[in-house]
């Protein structure tokens, strides 16, 4: 029956569209959460929706699971093939198909990456609202997959928020098509949002439909330093009611993370002293003026303990080098940790502390670096060993660190993922965020759309 | 069997909590959609979410279908109880129970008027990013059943997009509990996303957690006059590209509605001549120079033919007072149609003139006029006879003016609902705005989380 299945795939999409074996690039058999790589049964390559619909169609007559696959970004292990799983690349169905200036949307299909989505609506005069760290690999469709998250979630939100249509294959091949241009479209149930985020598990996007924003007329960037996590929520309060939209973003970073920056990664300290918060901030208010009568105040007020405001672009790109120094942590770990939580904002100070007590007691050895994009609610954890040195490396190590970590969240009603999803790595932690009636909920929505479970199968939920 | 019923909904809520015939008031025997009034088997007042579960797993054993019931505010009978219904209110489930400045996050029980809830951020120093003209009846639970857009959706979206956690009762009983208040909680399947819009088919929303906006600093308001949709169109890039996040308002009224509002309501003229399209603009930008100098620029270019700028609350208050004209239609209008569609931007001029079109040729005797949200795509269209005279009131004449308008819809591709929702008086166009997969879809989901179709049957989708 095995080769009937590769038969027929390849009878319906063709020779040069089912690899299997050898013929399955290294690429395919992971995805960025560090598990060890699998190689799937077969790798599909459909270059449109129906051959995405008819490979679908055939797995699911056959029961076989199919894991779905964009940019392999992803850090929990969504897209990471499963033993016996078929991987459905959506990497040949690449481009923008529209750009409306009036409506002002841009469609695109499913395996574009980011970047290129940003850069077409950047060049008719727009700004896409999602941005993050992976924004050359990491493709639309995985972001919707996910609800990517990001650097500007505090201006222009969640990627829920930026997407106002999808197209999407179900598991037995049907189409849904609801390539909706408009802000306002109450017609029955908005299924689009389901399956934002729900990680390719209820269907596979193979279009987008993003609404564009205007673009800042400029902007300014500023690193602060706060004295206390406190003291960042008031600055953040304080921004937000004196520039309201114009806040762009608004990244904090703790202590051990500039320490890590400066000792590891060798950039200059950005301040003579160390500072409990250093804050990136973005502002598109085309006033530097304001920007700085606001920061003055803030200062006064004890809020603000030291802060620069960036003069040129260059100058901007060197604070910017700050946040994304966590992207050379391969330099110096080889197998670091990463974490995604939320906390309520208001216990995102006492969260810290006690991320600091359970990492001194329970991983003495290791670097813990704490930091994120405050303004959401959303903290990021890095844990890994010092300068390559042992621990972590075992599954029980890592299962350590998630405990510590998830045990914090918890204790303070946060989230265990505020935007890397479930994926297969969160799974066993889900009831610490979501209550039994919730999960037998997304279990009765799982079978009533994906009635075999082909779909990313034990993926945010347990297996069916 | 009927008496049981009610005997075991008295035992469970007690004697006061269920009302049935004369001791149901007229109030709860009709919403807003003008059909006649229903009294309902019985109206059920539960004091909290405990007893809307107990109601409704009696309900749902009993196979009892149950109607919900907010402000009564909706116009396309989503809440209008239907023969042999239990009507469930939401009345008495009133209160906001906090407010985290913090968070900046607002939870409120479902009955509370959305004015209420507006009230309480103020006092606390923030804004509710809904507004409607039925703020003081309707209410936030029936805000998030219907996902009510208003008039400030180009700035803080609709319903969907200031909601952060719901409280919801299934069909059987089972509470759903996610009074989440953090801006990004990537944790499985979004149900909130799916149950906001749903129009109480799903599910009965008890507790809403909406996140609040900062206040704007101050707001500019001024009344444009524009000599095409297309200028007007013109008009909201500029200003949306010049003032990004501080345009909160952008209203449009076509050429007949400023002459219903000045002959028949008697308001003043707006401007000397008579233009083809008014827009209501408010900007949050507390720099009235950078907002003079901007409308100079688009009048030298013969975009905007005419303008005033507000100098104080009472000029703003003169110039809301046309686009809340339409709501002083009933001094000369006993039965007119309120429609609610939503077209792609783009092709907002040409379905004005089809509409126009079709009015002269299909109800020449009639008032029609056209306006709207229309940053967000959303057009409003009142039918309506002149002096009370004939038409319109006959279910075929509403049938007439319904098939005239959605058909104009269709050919533009725009949607049979923006904001209003579908209730019952849509449901036979849904159709047009979603394919015959995406109803079957709706289908599955309906059935997968009320198998015994007990809530709001008929409602959205045909009665199973």
């Amino acid at each position: 029956m095995g080769d009937e299945l590769i038969g027929r795939l390849i009878a319906r999409l063709g020779e040069g569209s089912v690899r299997v074996g050898a013929d399955i690039p290294a690429a395919n058999c992971e995805d960025a959460s560090h598990l060890t790589p699998v190689t799937p049964r077969a790798l599909l390559l459909p270059r449109n929706t129906e051959e995405v619909s008819a490979a679908l169609a055939i797995c699911n007559e056959a029961g076989q699971p199919v894991v779905t696959q964009g940019g392999l970004t992803g850090l929990a292990a969504g897209a990471h093939p499963g033993e016996g799983e078929v991987a459905l690349s959506l990497q040949r169905m690449r481009g923008i198909e529209e750009i409306d200036p009036v409506a002002g949307t841009l469609t695109a299909l499913a395996g574009t990456p980011l970047a290129e989505v940003q850069a077409a609506a950047e060049e008719a005069g727009f700004l896409c609202g999602i941005d993050l760290g992976a924004r050359g690999t990491a493709t639309i469709g995985g972001n919707v997959a996910t609800n990517a998250g990001g650097n500007q979630v505090v201006r222009y939100g969640m990627t829920r928020r930026n997407v106002l249509g999808l197209e999407a294959v179900q598991a037995d091949g049907t189409v849904l098509t609801s390539l909706n241009k408009m802000m306002k479209n109450n017609t029955g149930y908005d299924w689009t949002q389901l399956f934002i985020g729900s990680e390719g598990t209820l269907g596979v996007v193979t279009r987008v439909v993003l609404g564009l924003h205007p673009k800042p007329v400029a902007v300014e960037t500023a690193l602060l330093a706060a004295p206390s996590a406190d003291a960042a929520l008031a600055i953040l309060a304080r921004l937000q009611s004196r520039f309201g939209g114009e806040l762009l973003t608004f990244e904090a970073m703790w202590r051990e993370f500039i320490d890590v920056a400066v000792k590891r990664i060798k950039l200059p300290a950005p301040f003579a002293e160390s500072h409990e918060v250093v804050l990136l901030v973005e502002l598109g208010t085309g006033d530097p003026e304001r920007v700085t009568t606001v920061l003055g105040e803030l200062m006064e007020e004890g809020l603000i303990v030291d802060a620069h405001l960036a003069q040129s672009g260059n100058d901007a790109a060197r604070m910017w080098a700050y946040r994304e120094s966590v992207y050379e942590y391969g330099q110096f770990q080889g197998n670091q940790i990463n974490l995604d939580v939320s906390l309520p904002r208001g216990s995102i100070g006492a969260a810290v502390d006690a991320l600091r007590e359970v990492a001194a007691r329970e991983w003495p050895a290791a670097v813990q670096v704490i930091f994120g994009h405050v303004a959401d609610s959303n903290l990021h954890v890095v844990v890994g060993p010092l300068d390559g040195g042992g621990g972590f490396v075992t599954p029980e190590g890592k299962h350590t660190v998630d405990e510590g970590v998830y045990a914090v969240v918890r204790r303070f009603h946060g989230s265990i993922s505020a935007e890397h999803g479930i994926g297969r790595l969160k799974r066993p932690y889900l009831g610490y965020s979501r209550t039994p009636a919730e999960l037998a909920l997304m279990h009765t929505l799982k079978k009533a759309l994906d009635p075999k479970g082909i779909l990313n199968p034990g993926r945010v939920l347990e297996p069916m």
